[in-house]
């Protein structure tokens, strides 16, 4: 993950919660990469720590365990570096600007400059980043399935070019739940209309209750349409079938009003998030722990990363 | 320099002799480059742990003295692969495609695949080369000049971005002597017209006698012309003005032979290779002594490389 700031709902239903059930199932490496955000924000690199230190709290409140996996920083293990380099000496360039996400960001991100070296190569980095660790299975949302596509050739064309030092990674495809923001939109920090992961409930009242619902449903009395509110989005995926049957048929009879069903959310998100809250509380009395955790399983996870790199210098013949 | 095999007279004349008269005037780091010699020769590694002890010892053998100066190996410093990151982030790739000698190389080499991600960022490589040690002063040809002007707008760019961390490296250019081999072109590996700095002095001889002069001049009794002769071309080089007025005259007016021409040449030659051949001798004899002398040389290196990485990650605020 890369530290671009607090994690919210969607990172939850989207990833956290899918890693925390991995952490019984495999051994796990989770990673915050840092060089990766200076792909898009090399000119913009201030918050960079304190984004760390927010990500490394939001993911053990979440429930990532340092003493089940190893929560690494990505510059804390400069191995990932030099695999990079390796690779980039075979990885042909219309490989990488075949990549349908190297477009299309170059366009969508038009306020930013994406025309670098280093932004053209992400997928290589992110490719050293699972093979620095001869990562097997690799959870990813569907728009990320062609870089592990591209992970797999260069595993490949490493083994038949030296030496068999690499398994070729799956992808694990996390059910990819749309989570709509409170306007509407899918939830992300670029349109502002996120619930955070660590917010209080307080907090999270005063997102809910304002929200816009079916614009059709002017008054009280008026039955509203589910299918067209946002609200009734954010039940889709927090709110068990019974209490969604309930919405639905109060919605469409009038007999429950848009503020009825909002406290109906509320009572699905408090319980979700208030314990985050807490635990994010906890931990930020003390972020050196914190950093401790990082500093730890980046040290664990170098080992593992110089055994690999040990492999990988053999095979390319630069042990000298 | 890249490990590609022993080097030859051209490297003496065109880089060896000034980078050993630069020992006494500057604080001198010399490297073998390994992770550049896959840029174009990713696909036949074999030969690079040969070709690095080869250079090690016509680099010793030749006068770079391990106690004046750093002689290093490139991939024992792996500063040089996190510098090579960060800077990648905000290099543009316009920036790559505009050096010269990236088009002109993959005309040339069209038998090498060239088409990858490492060979458009090797000017990128070669500054963290430079800049890891923050260099302020590089011996180069002419031709690589603007590699140069490349690593300092990378310095320029990145103390701008972020920090100072970096000084905007001179070209310090060796006069370019163009040496001709044996057969009259450049002397070049790629060609097999070369003669290397350890050969013996009967090699060197079965070189240089058999070697085509001025084609009009067929029979000993015609006069020559020392201005179409490739042996003349190498007596411009290694001769000094009396004796090359001598052969001038002498061949001109068919006073002297070619055998004569190409015995004199060879007085300037064997007194200049056979020391270097000797010390090669002596230094076969202890491979181990030259590897540790790259091993002290490199962690020599990585000592200033870590303390530049400091302060690069420190501006870029990648220090947690």
């Amino acid at each position: 993950m890369r530290p671009t700031g607090r994690l919210h709902l969607g990172h939850l239903v989207g990833a956290l919660d899918n890693w925390v059930a991995m952490q019984d199932e495999y051994e796990c490496i989770f990673g915050i990469v840092d060089w990766h955000a200076l792909t898009s924000e090399y000119q913009n690199v201030e918050g960079i720590s304190d984004n760390i230190t927010d990500i490394a709290i939001d993911w053990i409140a979440a429930g990532l365990d340092p003493e089940k996996s190893t929560l690494m920083l990505q510059s804390m293990v400069p191995e990932h570096a030099e695999l990079h380099l390796l690779f980039s000496m075979f990885v042909p360039i219309p490989w990488l600007e075949r990549v349908p996400t190297y477009k299309e960001q170059i366009i969508q991100l038009k306020e930013k400059d994406l025309s670098t070296y280093g932004f053209l190569g992400y997928p290589v980095l992110q490719s050293a980043d699972i093979l620095v660790y001869r990562g097997e299975v690799v959870p990813v949302g569907e728009d990320q399935v062609s870089h592990i596509e591209l992970c797999r050739e260069i595993a490949r064309r490493f083994n038949n070019l030296y030496a068999p030092v690499f398994p070729e990674p799956q992808p694990k495809l996390t059910k990819a739940a749309r989570l709509p923001g409170t306007d509407g939109r899918k939830m992300s920090k670029s349109y502002g209309n996120e619930i955070q992961l660590s917010e209080d409930p307080n907090s999270i009242r005063t997102k809910i209750m304002p929200m816009v619902t079916d614009p059709a449903r002017v008054r009280r009395t008026d039955p509203g349409n589910p299918d067209v509110c946002p609200v009734f989005d954010l039940h889709r995926v927090f709110t068990p079938q019974e209490g969604r049957d309930w919405v639905m048929e109060g919605c469409k009879t009038a007999g429950i009003g848009c503020v009825d069903c909002k406290k109906r959310l509320l009572e699905e998100l408090v319980p979700i998030v208030e314990p985050l809250h807490e635990k994010r509380v906890e931990l930020e009395r003390n972020p050196s722990r914190v950093r401790e955790t990082l500093v730890e399983g980046s040290r664990k996870a170098r080992e593992v990363a110089a055994a690999t790199m040990d492999s990988a210098r053999q095979a390319m013949r630069l042990k000298y």
